[in-house]
């Protein structure tokens, strides 16, 4: 294995951004190639064949890039996809929703009682986080909720918005009435959101960020594995999309906080 | 021309059934062929390119069908792709922005000052309402807003939702203040929402539904051009999807009132 071969990232649109914006900060040695689906953003509201169809196209065009492995930035793809996907290709595949396991064990035992889950309809139907979560204590009291009009909030900017606190008081209430101790962004979309969410729970509710845990999780993984990049010398992200969706551009810049994107339109 | 040969009606999803119902409704001797391009539901934040592309597919497979015209039930591919549709495809091709010109003709000289448009970004930038208004009075004052968030709440079935008040709340006010004579429903989603819609704005805003104005022009379209089916005897009702989405079924049984409707997925 080269190590200096790119970490591929997908997702169905900016959401994913988040994940690779945190990977950019953890492993900076390393090169990455991102591949936004806008010509079938959201995933959320598509069948399971779709998503798996969608995920498996990307998947093989990033294996045609030989990237070293692949992080499926998106928990719909990964609640319905991931099994498949690690089937079909040879290099390692990682889910955004594994590493919760790894973070949830940071706790003591005992202190958590009640854990809040939000998502797609998708991915809390799933029930891919419940598994999770009951593996790491099986008498852990689960509450979860599907919260489908976030991404749509998120991708069109107004997650500052009124509507945003409108649309947050309305889902988020019952993690406040149930005080869960937790409460899990199980959507990469979700942390660009995290100002507005955090205004709307009451403050001893934690969040965990999946984009974050996830980082955490593949620096660990590829440090285990031997598959970190111990150079400098050619490391780069290229941004790929397959629909050149008007504001893509313009939203990437800000989660990434960067004026200097490369973003270019491919056809799968 | 054979006159029994189907009407053919596309949409990027569920919005263009309101355009079927009131079709149905007012042509009951004709057949339809629906296709609700549920694989890239929205179109309005997809690029025009991928817009015009999926609308040529769709017009091609319906043209497969031998439809004997076809109706643009969207919005937003109305505003895009409706003129190199027309240039490339025979058949009559009816979009949902011109019929509003026969339906400003009903009101009488100067009873009309301000008209407020409401639609996707890409219908509100296209402009394509302005020039219709502009048309029957250039005098008229248009006031226009972008409701992206109108699509994701009619599709996630929270038309009557608390969610639904505090956003139209947001995006009409401007509509309220202007005191608007007539508030054009830019979008054939929007028709879902009239009661919520109804609810924000003040009493005497009329309310113009283009699922509605566009089926009375099909209907006078197709009697004046001797297209109409004069016998009942294989009248009937296809519905198709790019993607078997899982709320579109129940969804579409309470737009067009009906258990008895055979949906099947198509590949494009």
């Amino acid at each position: 294995m080269n190590n200096s071969l790119p970490i591929g990232i997908f997702d169905s649109g900016l959401g994913g951004l988040t994940v690779l914006k945190e990977l950019q900060h953890l492993l900076p040695n390393e090169s990455f190639i991102y591949v936004g689906d806008t010509a079938h953003v959201p995933y959320g509201n598509k069948s399971k064949d779709a998503v798996i169809r969608y995920s498996n196209k990307i998947t093989s065009f990033l294996a045609s890039h030989n990237v070293k492995l692949i992080v499926i930035a998106c928990n719909t793809a990964s609640s319905v996809a991931k099994n498949q996907l690690q089937e079909k290709f040879k290099f390692p595949i990682i889910d955004v929703i594994t590493p919760l396991y790894d973070h949830l064990c940071r706790y003591e035992k005992n202190t958590i009682n009640k854990v809040g889950i939000i998502g797609t309809y998708n991915t809390i139907n799933s029930q891919s986080y419940n598994k999770i979560i009951y593996k790491y204590d099986k008498n852990l009291k689960i509450i979860s909720k599907a919260c489908p009009l976030f991404v749509p909030i998120i991708e069109e900017g107004f997650h500052n918005h009124n509507i945003a606190r409108s649309v947050c008081q309305e889902y988020l209430s019952d993690f406040n009435s149930e005080k869960v101790d937790l409460l899990v962004l199980g959507c990469t979309h979700y942390p660009i959101m995290t100002d507005t969410i955090k205004q709307v729970l009451i403050n001893n509710i934690s969040i965990v960020d999946s984009a974050l845990t996830t980082a955490e999780y593949v620096k660990k993984f590829i440090i285990k594995n031997q598959l970190d990049n111990q150079t400098t010398t050619h490391n780069s992200t290229q941004i790929l999309v397959t629909d050149k969706a008007p504001q893509f551009k313009e939203f990437a810049q800000k989660i990434l906080l960067s004026n200097q994107l490369n973003i270019k339109a491919i056809n799968l």
